[in-house]
């Protein structure tokens, strides 16, 4: 069974993130969608640095990305993560970033692959379950 | 017919593009891309700062992007960007990053699809013919 | 009368943040030192996008930054932002990137010159004695 | 004696480099600076992969950054770098950001100081006489 929890994570637009378009630049809005799974990931409990002492890292393997109604600068957006599907050395997450006063307003969309591997040989791990536990 | 001619564009891998797990960072290739994109269009006569001035604009709409070897730090790649499909008033394009004396070396690989706007209301505008040619 | 309160805003370190050297990027830093400096803004009723409205601008004129001990991944952070100088036509900021359970580890100090701007001419404007006020 | 020499390495700015005030963001031009850098360090022969494998590593310690006339989408820059001082285990840079078709136009100027550390105790290093020679 699959969790229907949705963690969120607020996000305000800097002039950093925004491109003479006057709206966020396309790749920005994956830095927001890291932030809140980084955050995602230490709710849960899973500490980045203690796995890297031990050899084991996340990566994005795939990210399929939409881009709806552009946001613009000094937004308050949030940014949001649900577990899609728990493999035996990935994970599947779908994201979104919308705005924070309406969830209806969406302005990216996002299904996110992520691999865990061995640091030192980029080679795929098992992901122990107690990370990334399906609720 | 689509053409089956592919640009390249020279891309350099410094400090900037890289985080702390000693790889370039996942959305930094989409800076790459969207350099390649420019240049692509650049030498097809397509002049973006003219275009705005005449209120039309591209905007990605979606990008699905695979991740496939990981680019360190002073690397050379290249960024490609090949047509695949043209509509009425968008794009597709295939692109890659791939290292620059060797192309079997595919780090990146993306698939893009481009909307041509009117600026100022942000809705489709049809593609002029000799914009975005096939072949 | 200088204003003596130092306002401080949280920073979290993300991969985004980071380079292939495992520290902040050190044009990072610029982009903390603007969301603390956003943010304090905001904090004295500045509402930026109005001004923006009002073909008002602020723009850095000039930045001395010193790094210090470098920050690494995960780290929490705090920018700091006083008031140093106020000008007719501009203000001086001193700012600091600092560990959030140390205030004693700076990773960066910076002297931040910020000129008020007519957005139109990018011409100076005289400052609103509301607008950054003096304690 | 000093080196008179200016090393220039040319920049076109994208949408990545700009911010919603239409211009070059402010910290993307420490981008434009240290490619600069890395490729005159390239010029005189300064491999910085392999510095890495022997521990070495430069780092800015500090960077006085003047702002002038705001670059913008599009523009052909050209990015420099003068040797202006070179101590035991650091060095100084003059750096600017000019226009590739008029060198008088000025984007930005900067002062930028660089240590010599070893990388796995970030403590100085005595720079060889053989690496940034002066002229």
């Amino acid at each position: 069974m699959l969790p229907t929890a949705e963690f969120r994570w607020p996000v305000r637009v800097y002039y950093e993130d925004t491109d003479a378009q006057g709206i966020v630049y396309y790749a920005n809005y994956l830095k927001f969608l890291e932030r809140a799974r980084t955050e995602w990931l230490r709710a849960q409990g899973v500490d980045q640095p203690a796995l890297r002492e031990a050899d084991r890292l996340f990566v994005v393997t795939r990210i399929e990305t939409d881009y709806l109604i552009p946001a613009r600068y000094d937004d308050e957006l949030q940014a949001t993560v649900t577990l899609a599907e728990r493999r035996r050395a990935s994970f599947v997450l779908r994201q979104r970033v919308v705005a924070s006063h309406d969830d209806t307003i969406a302005h990216c969309r996002a299904v996110v692959t992520i691999a865990f591997l061995q640091a030192s040989s980029m080679r795929p791990a098992r992901l122990p379950a107690h990370l990334i536990a399906e609720s």
